[in-house]
């Protein structure tokens, strides 16, 4: 059967590849993804057919991909984070019956693990993963989400905090947030992770609501017991220090 | 300064590991970890020097990993998964300064992810994640970010389903969301990942809840759009497929 390899990459770069991901892409004659994510693996594998696609043509491009798999190429298709979370996994698997091609997924570093070990460990307790992106997602379900990881006392990790449609997402998550958390809580604001510019600042939940972010941009806030020890953002896991 | 990392090697094979992994660990002269966790890298690293501790005795594997980098020894420390997600990265991280010791955390492919390869594409919107070990969370706590997971709709990863002394804790948890989540929700255990035995089983939340699972294995819960896509378990994301 025709096979089709989706990779996440992590967060962008080669080094926060797995191996079983470069060995995917290697093994790969044709490389089909975004265009920002295979401009940033080219460079690695110059030698690879690269079909690319501008943003919001997912689809099209799950399309090619399957097609360029199902005439018998070895075929990859790059994710940038971990292929299965928010990522290209799930839309080629609802197509690829259609197609008669298998699909095999190759999980990557997704932002709420690259992303927490640039602030430390904020991530250590239970926690919530939630996108601001209303596109897909009508918006009362993501202010539902919201006030549950808040009620529950999650760590919560947001992904597309804003764009430049959704300037005020963030603010207003926050807000949310603020009905049922201390406005003190510690946060952090991991940047271009594994890029260029990469930086991260941690910051209270109020001054979390009036920060700039940007698609580049990945959110942590901490729950109840997360604090700052030095100039990193933790999470306790509970353990006694004798 | 004296420097430590905290390496997440992923789900156990080398192939799951980040280039910046293997990197970190040839680099170090001395690797500590978890005997089991340090018996699945030492084929590939067989000039290092170990030191493994068994289970339960975190806090002293944490101190013996301060102490040789503190005495200037090139160190790392190897958890299995993300070093962030029930790893050792946050007790280190509350030590360290004791220790006058920087912290590096190399983030590795966390079961969520890898699990979900495996499965198909369970989390690809937005999910939480809940341990059911009880030992340094309350249960009370853990029930109710159940109850908070389920009423958001988030599909639900669930690390440490069960052990020796937890029998029943994952029939209680599937309980608990049943009140809020149809008894057919799709459901996915991954056992093994990554490592001998490796396999996966795609059931309903009424089958989970009479279903063994081990300390290796992790559990996925759908949210109420997740399908069963020939032998996969997906989560549509929601675009159109004109």
């Amino acid at each position: 059967m025709r096979k089709l390899t989706i990779v996440g990459i992590g967060p962008g770069d080669y080094d926060g590849m797995t191996i079983r991901a470069v060995k995917a892409l290697e093994e790969a004659d044709v490389i089909v993804g975004y265009t920002v994510y295979c401009n940033l693996v080219k460079p690695h594998f110059p030698d690879k057919t690269f079909i690319s696609t501008p943003m919001m043509r997912e689809i099209e491009r799950c399309r090619m991909a399957l097609e360029s798999a199902a005439e018998g190429k070895t075929t990859a298709m790059v994710c940038s984070g971990d292929a299965g979370i928010y990522g290209m996994a799930s839309p080629v698997l609802e197509l690829a019956l259609e197609y008669g091609v298998e699909v095999k997924v190759v999980a990557g570093v997704t932002a709420a693990s690259s992303g927490s070990a640039l602030l430390g460990s904020p991530l250590s307790g239970d926690f919530s993963v939630i996108s601001l992106s209303d596109l897909l997602t009508p918006s009362e379900a993501i202010e539902q989400r919201l006030e549950c990881a808040a009620k529950g006392d999650f760590c919560i990790v947001i992904y597309n905090p804003s764009s430049h449609k959704r300037k005020d997402h963030l603010r207003r998550a926050c807000e949310t947030i603020m009905r049922y958390r201390s406005p003190e809580t510690v946060c952090g604001i991991a940047r271009n992770i594994g890029r260029e510019g990469e930086r991260f600042d941690i910051i209270s939940l109020k001054e979390l609501a009036e920060s700039e972010t940007d698609m580049f941009s990945t959110v942590f806030i901490g729950n109840s017991s997360t604090r700052r020890i030095g100039d990193r953002m933790v999470t306790p896991r509970g353990y006694s220090h004798e």
